[in-house]
């Protein structure tokens, strides 16, 4: 190995950019998402590009990492995993619940650096990333219509609103739900719930379903409902739904639920670290784990769970956070090589105004992105987008997502506590 | 992708080797052992190596998938396991009890042709094959001291024998591992059992342990006791044995013996297939599966299962057949980058006196392979060896691998039946 393909440089920038004031079970988006773009850079110049968190603790864990890669081989990813282990405490943070410590923590930093170092990988070979990972069964990868309840704008002023207005009754959900169908050609349809009484979301749903008669619907109450309140619901939900999304908020209660639902529980709340896997088969409490490289330890751990999905019979999808286009390529290329990759994945990228990326957002068209064909990720910088995000950074005072704090903003009783319902 | 990268040509020897006569429970080795070796040549003349099996069966399921390969990438795994499944029926000879029908033809192909595949991914991108696989975590690999009860020659002349002589008693099997451990330095210690009275095995067992107090020790019955032999046994084996493998014949009765065994229990006949897994997980029959590329669907299929054992907390070890160097550089590529692989690998290896890689035998010393840092495998062809290993296939007239037969050259009466005992 040649020393010019040894790394000889690592930049974490934290990043900001507009996000709509949109409505989840811990209460509401702030102005501004929080991410980090990862630089990785060889000796020879060629830049990997990676995407994770732009929370204090990520960041910190990120930085702990960095020096350790230094002098690495861009296809030594098992060092990486070392570099990790020795840099990241398995409690870096105790108190953090998002992302939750532990070994979470480490897989976040695995899979924050091991996505640039396959870009590289790519760039040194001139293939795709996909074809790194062996290969894609498919040349564009289905995403589905993330719908959020949403205010029509921030509370702190000065904010113009987005033009996506207010968003609170069905009527308004199906406007949403339109738009979004039909400017991405969207093939299937997800609701974020925990907000308001169940019974109204499910309003919402038979809105969605008269609009949409075809549209597989899914709800992610985000763990907002007890067992008991998702046992009342069913008849409602039996036959209307593809998947129900973490209804309830733990494991054990999944695995309750499971034994009446009648249609398959996804999780990404409650099945979220390979040490969870063991309980969730023997509790048959999940049927769909929705995959997310940035959490799951990288690309290739998230080929490793899709396999074990294979093996165990658990489908698999994909779950997403407020992201730009580095993460929106890098799930794309990880989707393409899946084969039991069987539900659109989730994905937030419409709801983002802002873009890190050269030529600007990625397009979605028949609710489908294509892989991109460059070599690696296939996606550069854009250096100006890029010295624009950061400066909201540093100027937005957002240190760490707080929606339960934004909420109080509009309704200073809100309680985050779950189960709500 | 340029053209010059894409699949040219595919070939497939046919190659039979001298193999002395090692004892097991279906028999006895016939004098030459078959294997395949598989070239496949790109538009640029890169040649990348796989060897497998060289049994009729798996020859003509490899010359089905051949026709289908031309024109790929090398890189596009999962479009080799496409046209496996395209052109391997899942029971393309339903007789066939090695290697077993169904799923297991199939991976038998992927794992054939995907070493080849991964072979010429290093050698486009000037890397050691362990380099494509995620990383070297060890530079060298440890394998343990195979040790069979063997005839001093071969039934049919003219048969020389060979230098090992006949090993039937414990004081000739102690004089066996002796010149294994001092010709190889190999630190642990596997007894292929299952050929005489379980009793007579142990007193083997006892006299190892004797000679070598600190070696590790592993017995192999292939599934020759039942389970009531084994209860008999255990308190004898208790404490002697670093695993027990395939005690029994099946999974369901490993689940009964693990109930009662006070020390692991390997397989690498109940647990063969990723179909396996969620029994072997429920029953929680097995502690310790043998991986082998060559029937689980390659490298990183062996990867794959290697993360399930971590996931489930199964310990990760690597069975073999008899095999030449081509099929050694892969076992230690792939467990060179395995972290959890906490066992040293089984190797026929030093029985074989043939080789088809250029140099000769690769060495084994203090019990370990050096992973080669060639591009790719880092082993080549030698043409010479290979016309003349090809010639005593034709030659050697064995189409299938036949312990049982050859057994009763010695002892027409012989039945392979198990439980033996």
């Amino acid at each position: 190995m040649n020393k010019a393909d040894r790394i000889a440089d690592v930049r974490i920038h934290p990043i900001a950019f507009r996000d709509p004031p949109l409505l989840n079970v811990a209460g509401v988006h702030e102005p501004w998402a929080l991410r980090s773009i990862i630089e990785i850079e060889l000796e020879n110049g060629l830049v990997g590009l990676g995407e994770s968190y732009g929370d204090l603790v990520t960041l910190a864990d990120l930085e702990r990492v960095k020096p350790a890669l230094i002098g690495l081989s861009p296809f030594d990813l098992n060092a990486l995993t070392r570099c990790v282990y020795g840099a990241v405490a398995p409690h870096s943070d105790p108190a953090a619940t998002f992302p939750p410590a532990g070994d979470k923590a480490r897989a976040t930093a695995v899979g924050a650096f091991e996505v640039a170092m396959l870009d590289l990988q790519g760039q040194i070979l001139g293939q795709p990333l996909h074809q790194i990972l062996g290969g894609a069964v498919r040349d564009r990868v289905s995403f589905s219509a993330y719908l959020f309840y949403k205010f029509a704008q921030h509370r702190d002023a000065p904010d113009p609103g987005d033009d996506w207005g207010e968003v609170l009754t069905p009527e308004q959900m199906v406007g949403e739900a339109r738009r979004m169908v039909e400017q991405y050609g969207f093939g299937s349809i997800k609701l974020k719930g925990g907000v308001f009484e169940p019974e109204r979301e499910l309003d919402a749903l038979d809105a969605l379903r008269a609009a949409f008669p075809k549209h597989p619907l899914r709800i992610d109450p985000n763990g907002g409902w007890s067992v008991e309140t998702t046992r009342r619901l069913m008849p409602r939900l039996d036959g209307l739904l593809e998947y129900c999304e973490d209804p309830v908020n733990s494991l054990a209660e999944m695995g309750e639920v499971a034994r009446f639902a009648t249609m398959p529980l996804a999780t990404n709340m409650c099945t979220i670290a390979f040490g969870h896997i063991p309980e969730t088969i023997r509790l048959n409490a999940v049927q769909v784990i929705l995959s997310d490289h940035h959490y799951w330890g990288g690309l290739r751990a998230t080929q490793h769970l899709a396999w074990i999905g294979r093996v165990f019979g658990i489908g698999i999808s994909m779950h997403s956070n407020s992201h730009m286009g580095v993460s929106l390529a890098a799930m794309a290329h990880v989707a393409a090589t899946i084969p039991n990759l069987a539900y659109a994945c989730d994905t937030h990228y419409p709801w983002q105004t802002d873009e890190v990326i050269e030529g600007g957002k990625l397009p979605i068209e028949g609710g489908m992105v294509a892989v991109p064909q460059g070599p690696g990720l296939g996606v550069r910088l854009d250096r100006d987008a890029l010295a624009r995000l950061r400066q909201n950074y540093r100027d937005c005072g957002i240190r760490k997502r707080d929606d339960a704090t934004e909420m109080r903003k509009y309704d200073p009783a809100f309680n985050p506590a779950r189960p709500r319902f």
